[in-house]
């Protein structure tokens, strides 16, 4: 999944400004000589899955246009420990300066790549699907990352799709109150979505109508398998709620289509990339 | 440690676009009936130490400045599980389309300032201190979100402060060359510190000065203990690299003055906050 | 359809800042006595809907946050020629100021708002949509007006559904082929929708299945019925191309669903208001 | 008349955004086999004059600086229906993401050069000019469209020039009592224009001078005649209010300098160009 | 002369973001208690003419809107040395945050508005007037700055007035094509200036017609006075090229119209304003 | 001292939207007849020191990527009366509209850094250092521009160093307490500084202890000589308050570190460069 690169150069940019300004890196004026030329590698220190080149790319490029940079390894490719993923060559100054801009990007959305086929791994035909539980202002870019470790991308954020959650029903009356609403003024091109803590709730949903998926939110496993041949197929069914890796096979197993995981994006650790001097 | 707010404002904005952008909430507009009020309680579902309550007042009230916001734990205070943490009372509608921005927020910081805690918990005298390894875009929060759980800011970004790292000496033409060129232009207002990796290049540190700290890179803990002692008390000393909790306070009983850790912004896991109807 | 205050913010400024940058308005400055008073209408010189009150409510009040306003007539209501829509008191200079940058937001959007309320009432049960032709910037505010007038609003823009259309499916390799790619990496939240030109089109999508809506472009009116009747309720159906006004009960007595009008965004004349000082 | 393209780059960066925010173009990212090359042609439906040509090329090259792009019919040069107006080759997938924003901004402002040459054709000698009633956001690009289709461009903005309108007059307490003012404080590098309802007014702004320009607001034909008698040649007379087309021939024929049209921007039909693939 | 709000706002937040980002005052948060109130008086140390007190007080207002602010001397008005200008009472801390910016608008406009007013004291019925050399992103305040200390304004930039240059006539090919060229095209509502620097130019000018002002551009004093004597009140004159102070009786009492001194604007030492604490 | 590109772009960008918004140069578009060449040098009328070479070719840059630009006189070399310092060829119009930002930028710079050449003259071994009294939105380029001038760079702003005044330590309660408290809570990457105006303050200060350096303010060059034997190396000594040109040198003389001149940047006149046609 390739973000297009203007909207991903304010990123880019914010993020390079944050680090270097109000006036550039104090450090790298100081030593090094003007006009040193230089090469570097990006290496993992660990297994996973590389996501997030396109950005560190654009942090070398947005300060330094002339740079040579050759990605080794892919979005979406899983690297090995030791192995290089990106080789810039050229200024080292404008190198070094790029430098934590673009790792913070890339040990991060790697990080997220990597937690996600964990997930998926364990999945089967499941699909592991993300949440809003985002990064502010990183969204886009954490969503791709989900895509690049095997996942799929639920909706992006509140206005692109309806989720009827438990709040949103306690404070419209119920079930049936809202699914009723909803079927009245819904966009035909927007999808909708409803939450279900019990079975009886997913009776109402299922007989009031007006939902294209539910999300069975915070059942036992066999609660969950219970739900889901209740469903028998009318709807897409997706689980949330306390979905650790442990418990990913089992719940799986229960025929559910979507499996939903905050933590791909609330906790992921960053896989350890590190900029080698060659 | 409280932010201006005319600095803080724009990342909200910015989230609450990521989020509500292009043109608002579909489900609440959907299903909630226009003006109906309700009052909700932000609580921890964990133990840990609050941060980002500033943050989320914020959210809430750029969507509704007449929104009745109670802080109930202050940041850098702890928190127990199911503790409520913030009161909101108001538009339900209002309440529900920035919850999500809110959480994200108060989320991430007090899972940083929970994590740096327990770092300091186990560094005695020695002070915790973070690095340039954030969450691109969200530096200034998670310094303070580090501050909240007791540890130490390091330097902002590159032009506030001189660390002359190994990629630098090597670039540069080794710790004499490096340091000589430093004190020619080093402004009497910016702190300079340098990286060593071994003891014979800490001695080249010391033995040619201007360098108010040194980072002992990499060490371990005999080698740390016997860097500090050869320090003396001349420069302020900071360990580094593998830093893991459990390795902590042998660390600091070698009489290091600071640990920095990347962990504490890179790879801490939310606290789990969320938003209770009440 | 109201829009969240601060994501209409950004627009007015920018309206505001093209009408009074650099320096002001140079007309008020040079002839108002500081400190006038006065009262004003906004009032419709013909019959139509109203939209934009909301932005040309937020027109003055970023000039002047101390003015006195009432909105008369509401977004989505019908107005007469003559009648008042808003009230503004206070300084005259200000609303002056205000004035056009105020007139410009409502006049458009209640020009979309009047012209998409005379398509809905030749639509009988069909419902009348919008599309991406919107003007460049203004692509919320216009599916507001197009819903105040009664419309239905299709996906917003490239990233919420997908709208395979013919030059995706000649770039592509067919119909079959391209839906199969699509049901392969669709996201379950977001709606697909096909372009067909053909009966034969039409048949190879029914068969390969794996579009929620079909569109229904170019057709005649005697082709699209028996369209419709092809799809007899499987899919969503939609007619566009070429709708122009006395064409629209003759298609929608073919059963279709939907009827998608460019030139409710991109051609509607404005609705002419003006402001009388009272 | 071409606008510096840093000026203009801003709105096509909001316009891409607008339309593929927040992650990129679900459609092509779907189906579009990655490296699929084609070309296509922008082709008008209906004759007319062209405008927007600048716009449309970089909203191409801001989505891929390496597509190769043909303008084949300049800004101002009129057009013939099927007539081919800019040609685009290369990565298909680029091409079809820009496509709808290239559209809008050609379509809408060679409708505004359009209605301006049906404006312009009836005006003989006469000046035909437009207002500040423009889209908000769009002002620059529609006034240089009113030029391409051979039009007067009037003030930009408030800051200018000075223009007194009824409601400056009513607050300002009279025609004397505003000129006087004027004469005193206006910078003279600025021009001033003031609007007169009836001769009586043209006779106070004659006698107490000061002004450049006058507006003869809402004449019919014989006033407007007369008035343009009574100023001769002393000031620079402008006609506005109700001029549609068929009434311009005889309003130029009173010999007015100037025809002032609200409708070339607030109600030009777009013109119908659409991307064929070929 | 007051700004709108609006348009000064991004310049002061601009600003405060320069003096306080990334993380606020290191200072105030270290040694201020929390809570610590206070009062302040800006008080001028030299005698001149007071500008810049709506940019102060929106930037204490921007870090603290509860702050109580008085100004006690407005722009445009004189102030003797030791003179208190503003008072502002409240929250110490964001008093001593806003402080040195609110104090480098205030001094440096009223170190314009200063130097301006010594101009216009020796220019008699002169008008002394501004240039385009002002300090880049702050020419709307520094144009008011000239207002307030009895300047006239010029064109504010590029677009709202045409003066053609000497380098214009030479790329152009001489003043009578220029200008023939420049009456086909100009605006009805933009004035035309032309400079020259010989009294033959300005033959040229004369004959040509086609400009509402002529720039008489580094003349010595008999020369100027001769060609005011040969416009014989058909322009407007302006003279510019070394205005100094010591000259400026002279050049007025030749009968030019305006007098341009570019270094009001980029030559002008700040007004020395400071802080006191009460 | 070169910033990078990236954070330099926006402040041309300003610059250049600032003169050209909102539809570009009327005078060039009016006069110049499209696609004519020409070169133009800019030229030092004075002798001094040149900055800002860096912004000028970015504002050509910005206007037209394809002109040719050399810098004949780089950033920080002095110059002489006459002596060209950049030479650009290429289209002329695109010359014209860039000229004045380019030289507002250069103008200002070399003033600033001539300005500060004559400070270091005086200074002897003495640092010439800047304050925080620079223009709104441009302290980058004065502090680059005090550092082509041969001076010292002080602190940026309020975040990056603690710089303890008069007004602090009357609203912290003196010195001994604000300097406990700092060392209580100071980071050990950033450097603190204390205001004295007194010999007994300056006791107090080396007493508590908890600084690196002392700011000597407003000490007559007796009194200054004595502080500065007292603090005897162990402290940055640094002399601040009404340091005039005269008197520079009989301050170096007293063994003081660091002469702080808020002029360099507050009220420096700009050289006077300017473009000649070649």
């Amino acid at each position: 999944m390739t973000l297009p690169a203007f909207l991903l150069e304010p990123l880019l940019r914010a993020a390079l400004t944050e680090d270097l300004a109000p006036w550039g890196d104090a450090t790298t004026r100081a030593v090094i000589p003007p006009g040193t030329k230089g090469q570097v590698e990006m290496r993992s220190r660990q297994s996973g899955v590389i996501s997030g080149m396109q950005a560190a790319e654009l942090a070398f490029r947005l300060i330094d246009p002339t740079l040579d940079i050759d990605i080794l390894t892919p979005d979406a490719a899983a690297c090995a420990p030791g192995q290089p993923v990106m080789r810039v060559t050229g200024d080292i100054a404008a190198i070094l300066m790029a430098e934590r801009v673009a790792l913070n990007f890339a040990g991060r959305m790697s990080g997220i790549a990597t937690l996600t086929a964990r997930f998926v791994a364990e999945a089967g035909p499941a699909r592991i699907t993300c949440t809003r539980k985002t990064t502010p202002g990183l969204r886009a870019v954490e969503k791709a990352a989900v895509a690049h470790g095997g996942g799929a991308n639920h909706r992006f954020g509140l206005g692109d799709a309806i989720l009827i959650k438990d709040n949103h029903i306690a404070a419209a009356g119920g079930i049936a109150a809202v699914l009723t609403r909803v079927k009245a003024v819904r966009s035909h091109m927007m999808r909708v979505e409803i939450e279900v803590d019990t079975l009886a709730q997913l009776q109402d949903v299922l007989s009031t109508g007006g939902a294209d998926c539910v999300l069975l939110d915070n059942m036992d496993t066999a609660t969950l398998r219970e739900a889901v041949g209740l469903v028998a197929g009318r709807m897409i069914t997706e689980a949330s709620g306390n979905m650790t890796l442990p418990r990913i096979a089992e719940v799986a197993a229960t025929g559910v289509g979507y499996i939903s995981v905050g933590a791909l994006t609330h906790s992921a650790a960053v896989l350890d990339l590190g900029l080698d001097y060659v």
